[in-house]
């Protein structure tokens, strides 16, 4: 999507020297900065500080870490020693698991040499088959959007979002953000609740940039202010992503994620629940008992960065180091508080058998390819 | 309660010179900086900008507030515009109303030449009404940490709290915190979750300055991971205060109470509101419909203060003033969610029969002095 204008991926491969790019997401929104990763380090560094971050780009981030991996060291021990290392970078998100495989099994096979060279060209293909599938998200999520905007009479359609679900999630369009976009693009009238999401504002920080920059009405609100709104009649509809769907519609996602449903619950507004078909779980049945939440460090909690009136990028902190701090990043919404999941192939209720209509799909699909 | 091991109430007159103190909380947990209030003014201010802050010290501040401002013009006519002028800095809180109406009846009918003396009397009884108010709150609510206590076989009850409802937001003691600290006294094993209360912080700022200060376990949480905490049967009680209370059991409290309301129902977790009965507006019985939410600046979420590496508070930017901020301060939670009404004459339950009950024993109180 859209930077000062111009069109961007939040990860590419440069058109000269071919060296990977991504955009540095934890300088963001105060600033605009494109990265190197030059190397396997580089890539899981940038992985673990949340340079990159949303689930399917920490996906397709890896398997570009491997491909540069692979160059330096094409070796069965070292191709093994990297996957794991990578997949261990975040706990929560299983795209990750999902790409790393992926990636493995293409080049598993090869000899060592042929390696690195399959290894990006399959690293280039996932990300273009994650583009492509968010943009069906965006087209089927928009289905949903438009049965509700009939009720508005003109009047925009009131979206709540929770963290970060948008390009910079994704290598473009975003999930949760996508049938914004889509919407917006074809001039059906949406204003979107922009939660904060502390500790890491990915809400206040990334979604809102990327909707100022696209030219959608956003107001950003903190975290606490959800369900008010929606007590008060001022939200259409809750949009959010997911990092690990099970097979029975459980959603993980970002600390925070499951208050929301509460409140939409409660209020009788639909909660929809965004995500590529890679996030989903497919060997698990219980979000609660069976998704290891990653617990990160206290300082994202204690300290903040933020910019000074004189424009310097200051971390400062805001409590006393002498209190703990505990640091869940994500949460489990149970399928019950789910109205709809929106995936590449369509929308689904979130059950056992919707996600079993779903898995008939996409199984159809590539009988039909 | 105690600060570096000495005791201090929020608001007191200096022995020496008669000055009015307060604690500047906008300091706090970086500086403990005691403030003179000299003149009405500077009253008014420091409750707007939430030098002083909880509905009870707000309502005894502006006492001392109008018992400074008669010193300098006692006529009636200076005393309706104070009057009006102090009620009109923060307009959910029923119990500052409370307390200019009680010390506006205290000193109408006096002579002009009497009415600041009479005044400053009244604002001190006021302040050591409030204490023993707060004390009996905390008694009461022991009794219901104790039921809790019996089923943890001696591990640490496990409270969550939202904002700050402790000493700091009262003279002394606090609503919410009193219970724990008279459990903390007694032996009885606590831990609190301090919910961090976006967009001020007064849990991390606040709460867990107080907590600290009195030896008491606590852990520092962002809001949005009360919910998953209960999720995982990590909370035996939320606790928290109020700003108005209706007479059928509504609770307006900072915003983001009602999403742990309903992630306490959903989680079968007792939700204890402590108050005064100071804050119950007798007047209304419908929440949502009837009180009115103080929508604050937007700078309170865009900008916030910390403490640099070397020591300076620096305010920083957090996200562009590009995209616009809503900012409401309150939420109402309905009766419905609410366990039980921890006051100083006792345990109510949060409806109208309950109200009622609280008010017969409210008036056989008084009628028994």
């Amino acid at each position: 999507m859209r930077v000062e204008g111009t069109h961007h991926r939040s990860i590419w491969l440069d058109e000269e020297t071919g060296a990977l790019r991504i955009i540095d997401q934890t300088k963001l929104p105060h600033r605009f900065e494109v990265r190197t990763l030059a190397d396997f380090e580089s890539v899981v560094e940038a992985i673990r500080t949340m340079r990159v971050r949303g689930a399917p780009l920490i996906g397709v981030t890896a398997a570009h870490g491997l491909a540069l991996g692979l160059s330096a060291d094409p070796g069965d021990r070292a191709l093994t020693r990297m996957a794991n290392e990578l997949v261990a970078t975040r706990p929560t998100a299983v795209n990750l698991h999902w790409a790393v495989v992926r990636l493995v099994e293409s080049v598993w096979s090869l000899p060592p040499e042929e390696r690195a060279a399959a290894a990006r060209a399959r690293a280039v293909a996932l990300c273009d088959e994650d583009v492509a599938c968010c943009e069906a998200i965006g087209t089927h999520g928009l289905t949903l959007l438009r049965e509700l905007a009939r009720e508005k009479s003109g009047e925009p359609l009131q979206i709540l979002t929770h963290c970060n679900a948008g390009w910079l999630a994704t290598v473009d369009w975003g999930t949760a953000l996508a049938p914004i976009y889509k919407a917006h693009r074809e001039g059906l009238p949406v204003h979107v609740w922009v939660d904060e999401t502390r500790p890491r504002n990915q809400g206040a920080s990334l979604t809102a940039f990327e909707l100022r920059e696209e030219g959608i009405p956003h107001t950003v609100i903190v975290d606490n202010a959800g369900g008010h709104l929606m007590q008060r009649g001022l939200v259409d509809a809750v949009l959010v992503g997911s990092d690990r769907t099970t097979s029975t519609g459980d959603v993980c996602n970002k600390i925070g994620t499951y208050l929301k449903a509460l409140a939409a619950d409660a209020n009788g507004v639909p909660f929809f629940v965004a995500l590529p078909t890679s996030t989903i779980d497919w060997t698990i049945d219980d979000g609660l008992e069976q998704i290891p939440i990653e617990e990160r460090d206290a300082a994202e909690v204690r300290e903040i960065v933020g910019r000074t009136a004189e424009g310097r990028l200051e971390r400062v902190a805001l409590f006393s180091a002498a209190s703990p701090v505990a640091n869940p990043a994500f949460d489990v919404t149970p399928a019950r508080y789910v109205t709809r999941l929106v995936t590449e192939e369509g929308c689904f209720e979130a059950s056992r058998p919707g996600l079993a209509a779903l898995r008939a799909t996409k199984e159809a699909d590539r009988d039909g390819d």
